[in-house]
């Protein structure tokens, strides 16, 4: 049995890239469509009813290009929309929340820190589901604003960012936290510089690698993988191109980009 | 003569409630409506067709206010949209380009520095304006990608902004501009900084005081000032509230705000 239907991947922009090239890795004979609502972006600041507004128009978009599955590869969509996705999709959604939670729970001992949007953050969704069975757990949360617009600057290094990092990070460390969520798709890009203001012996969990396992596993359970002699293909849908797409967008997913298509979330028909 | 409709001021979110301010006080007896796309905010970094379609949208929904004039209170707007929006519009459109030139074309001696967003940079509106009729002014530009997530994030003193402006600033210091136009509405948050940066001797440009001007000039030229005894109200429509809306606003205004009304820019009919 196979299907050879895409798996459709949703970011806010284009820090979902990060969760595509670990989906590629983990699964490179599927197909992939990946959608970047990038003239909306970014998500991570804006309000709860908005955010759940764009992610149900982002679905719609993938779910009319026949996927069977959906990936949201954004914290904050995620820890804001994933109920009402799934409660409103045919086909399977997955989050990002639950697999960098069971990432966390794996290696630590007792003290998580978690950093993301505003949004995310002011959602509480990781402490909920962190403690959900593990209330002994002590979480402590930090929202890091300018990580994301750092993040596709892309000034990872030297002084401004680490100064950046210490100022939203000392209080974690100080705190002792064992392990620390990026809660975000865009910080894996600061990684370097988080693990040096966080220091050594503090595991950095990236929910990317966990999260393409649980996608692999949900299409063995229901015989839907693709057929093992297919080589994938990928398309890519953003809401809009700005000048500097191509380049951010190898920054992100590390090898060289498909055409892009754009696309109109917002000429939709509610439904 | 007088007209009571109310002036409609116009921006990605909430930086052009510095022009707004500005108006306030120069024109206190007019009626305002102001919206902010804040939805969809920053257009900085977005594509031209995007920034043309979204300044459109928000035209429309001022114009269904009844509005007797509108300012585009964002430079990136200004930049990319202008001329259509002009175009297309039975009322004037005022921009925030032609008055930040103008007050920088009062001060030079020759040498003006431009910083604004990726898309204000890109378009090279301001250059052209300023050499139109003056070929012989030098035009340094630069874009600052991070001084609206810093403005936004109130993160505007102390060693991290210093460096940021730092970064962006010190080829233009270097290059011995006497004049600097704040080319996005955000970066009056940040003039201390940048004013530190840049040394003494150098102008500051904020077209803010000299939009209003213009706008009073146009009031006047064609009869249309609010009745001298009227006291002025103001309209608030934002497209997204977030969590920290209103400690954003004020910080951008400066005084307490009216009750904000939630608006759909996306659901209007083209035409």
């Amino acid at each position: 049995m196979s299907d050879s239907r895409p798996i459709g991947v949703f970011d806010s922009g284009i820090g979902g890239l990060t969760v595509l090239r670990a989906l590629l890795e983990a699964l490179p004979r599927e197909n992939y469509v990946y959608l970047g609502d990038t003239a909306r972006v970014p998500y991570g600041t804006k309000g709860a009813a908005t955010i759940e507004r764009f992610a149900a128009e982002a679905m719609r978009e993938l779910l009319s290009r026949d996927v069977k599955s959906i990936v949201v590869a954004c914290n904050t969509a995620s820890a804001l929309a994933l109920e009402s996705l799934q409660r409103d999709s045919p086909v399977p959604v997955h989050g990002v929340i639950e697999p960098g939670v069971e990432a966390a729970l794996r290696v630590t001992r007792g003290h998580v820190g978690v950093i993301g949007t505003l949004a995310t953050i002011g959602s509480g969704r990781y402490e909920e589901a962190l403690r959900l069975g593990h209330p002994e757990i002590a979480v402590l949360n930090k929202a890091c604003p300018l990580f994301v617009p750092l993040a596709e600057e892309g000034w990872v290094e030297g002084s401004v960012p680490q100064q950046i990092a210490e100022h939203y990070l000392h209080e974690l460390r100080e705190a002792g936290v064992d392990s620390l969520i990026l809660g975000c798709t865009h910080y894996p890009i600061l990684k370097n510089i988080i693990a040096a203001v966080m220091g050594d012996g503090v595991h950095l969990v990236d929910s990317a690698v966990v999260l393409a396992d649980a996608v692999a596993r949900g299409l063995a359970s229901n015989g839907s993988a693709n057929g093992q002699s297919a080589s994938g293909t990928l398309s890519l849908l953003v809401s809009d191109v700005p000048q500097r797409f191509a380049q951010l967008s190898q920054r992100f997913l590390g090898r060289e980009l498909p055409e892009v298509e754009l696309v109109d979330l917002e000429s939709q028909v509610a439904g």
